[in-house]
């Protein structure tokens, strides 16, 4: 199964390098440690070997919560694996328990937060443990410039953002890596031994000078889809998928469960970029910006659809899909669909402005981010009732 | 470094290859996985590049501890990394702790004991703290028929068998990498960071087939090291030697200390294996064996150095370098050199037969076993004191 998983990626890959130099299409890459170039979605599901999430599985997904969040209702989760499976599961009687992480490289930026926000609505709405992985040993493996005492640091500032998101202490649990490494441990050392150096390497690209502890990474991100009994769901932006990819082939291999996932574009960065990026000046915009900052950053760096001058923007009209001020509001911040359909049509005929478009999001920002912060703080005298005890 | 300690190791296998085909040398193999053909000693010094204990440092190690183990009087010890600095540190007090252990993948045999009698001679006379890891994790990693379940119990059961050779509990912890892996993690993230997949294939022999969770190990084996902020001193049989080449050509880059090792033979197995081993069958005397299954053993199986009829033997004398039961009697049974010499000499003279000489060795594992099986069956009510609480 392994060589048969190699063997597929392998043809992948040729496939899309043919096509690409056919299609004479950009180039572009995402793994879990790097997306670059112009993300093609639909080509990522036909690479990756994920299913589209249809309008069919959207409405029974409606049908057992009693709504849809807008994140799954605009595809901004527009890919998943075995979702289909996890629902009939659940009306047979079988509950699932949620899972997700966060690498802790950084400040937390508001682009962490889209699959935070759809798994706290699963946790609501199914009434799901949660396990919430904090892979300070990655970031400390993957990251030459990061000790394990950064990125424990960073780890306990992203957790304050993740509680601030309003998950049920009752029911999340936060995994740190370094800390919780005993319960972890024993699962991936199982993973592990199903797994060659030939599969990663050609998963990941990783070469023969790799270090040992970034490839045997994986297996402490498998861990957790193991926790419990049950079916285990996995709300992720689509880069991470690699790591679920083995664990899919493993977990039969063992006697377990694949987890089920759920994937999501990325929020793109104020610059344009793909993914938003800590690392590109001007790009990110933190959880922690101030309402002066929001507003200094959207202005100077939100990469916009309008036209170069008002008049001519009033003639032909701006380019929603293009701007960025616009894709964070569907994204993130207007869950109207109406307010933000009205948006859409005025930008696009010209009769909103690229500085007033902008003023919309400031405003949505801020107040966002004033509750957020609020919360955040609160998140202090919190943290301690969503640490895992082992 | 890593790419220098490489290069270094390419041409030493090259070295050895070309010599071996010019002397027309047997072929050996030694890895902490496979020990195998007929180990030429004083070839390991030089390829693993090691140092031989000489005369000097014995009467140096005497003068400190007041006499001389036999293992160690006897060269059963013969070689060492950085030894002499280990013991000019001692002299200007700064004391050293100790580090040993078992990878626990079945019944302790008398070959492991080896090892521990030295470690426990040196805890006694330079009064150190002892870490004993059971590497479960190893053995579930390396063997494809043995459970994590399986490795633990039997890390357990190796376990009264250490507890049996008398280490001071107030001064002796264990560690059982599972459960103990809170402790060892971050270290040996540490170790793993500057640790490539090219050094570890050279060294070890892996191959892109090999497990992520084998890949990875050594680490874990590295990280007792750099457990106290001392010198660490590891005696340990030659085969192990890999796993802390690796250690001491990264623990510079960690600002941490290279530890010292004292390497030990290997106790021959009955059949005359150059390392005792469990799974050739009647090589093994397990430290369980009842005072009838070691009479039966020895005489059904113990390699000979005798002539074949008694006659002969009388005549031409048997050779004691290559017959077993002399070889433990010198390694772990006779402590009395001139006892040992005088059955030597007999043997050599043809005076004493194989089978008197069998009848001595069995009477003396007899009364080693009887001792032993008592203290191992009190170790049953000990063991909690030993293991390391987290």
């Amino acid at each position: 199964m392994q060589q048969k998983l190699r063997k597929a990626f392998k043809q992948q890959l040729l496939y899309k390098k043919i096509k690409m130099e056919k299609a004479g299409k950009e180039k572009f890459k995402v793994t879990p440690w790097e997306v670059s170039g112009k993300v093609d979605y639909n080509r990522l599901i036909k690479e990756f070997g994920t299913e589209r999430i249809s309008e069919n599985m959207l409405k029974g997904i409606e049908k057992l919560a009693g709504d849809l969040h807008f994140l799954l209702r605009r595809k901004i989760f527009f890919s998943h694996r075995d979702l289909n499976w996890l629902f009939k599961e659940y009306e047979k009687g079988n509950k699932f328990f949620l899972y997700t992480g966060r690498g802790p490289s950084g400040k937390t930026h508001i682009g962490h937060l889209v699959p935070w926000i759809l798994t706290k609505w699963f946790q609501d709405k199914f009434n799901c443990n949660l396990y919430f992985q904090f892979t300070d040993d990655e970031k400390f493996l993957f990251n030459p410039e990061l000790s394990l005492k950064d990125t424990k640091k960073l780890a306990y500032e992203n957790a304050l953002d993740v509680i601030a998101i309003g998950f049920d202490a009752k029911r999340t649990k936060f995994i740190m890596d370094t800390e919780n490494i005993k319960k972890l441990y024993p699962l991936a050392l199982k993973v592990a031994k199903k797994l060659t150096f030939s599969t990663v390497k050609a998963v990941f690209g990783f070469t023969n000078e790799t270090n040992v502890g970034s490839i045997f990474f994986t297996t402490i991100q498998s861990a957790p889809c193991f926790f419990e009994d049950k079916p285990c769901l996995i709300p992720l932006a689509i880069d991470q998928d690699a790591h679920f990819r083995i664990t899919r082939d493993i977990a039969p291999k063992l006697g377990l469960r694949k987890p089920a996932l759920v994937h999501s574009i990325f929020l793109p960065g104020l610059t344009g970029s793909a993914k938003m990026s800590s690392s590109i000046p001007g790009d990110a915009l933190f959880t922690t910006d101030t309402p002066k900052q929001v507003e200094k950053k959207v202005k100077k760096y939100a990469f916009s659809g309008g036209q170069p001058t008002v008049a001519e923007h009033r003639k032909k009209g701006g380019n929603p899909d293009i701007d960025i001020s616009y894709q964070w509001l569907k994204i993130l911040f207007e869950p109207d669909d109406k307010k933000l359909q009205k948006i859409y049509n005025d930008y696009k005929s010209g009769k909103l402005l690229t500085s007033e478009l902008k003023e919309i999001l400031i405003e949505k920002v801020k107040a966002f981010l004033k509750k957020h912060q609020v919360a955040r703080e609160k998140a202090k005298k919190q943290l301690d009732k969503f640490i895992l005890k082992d």
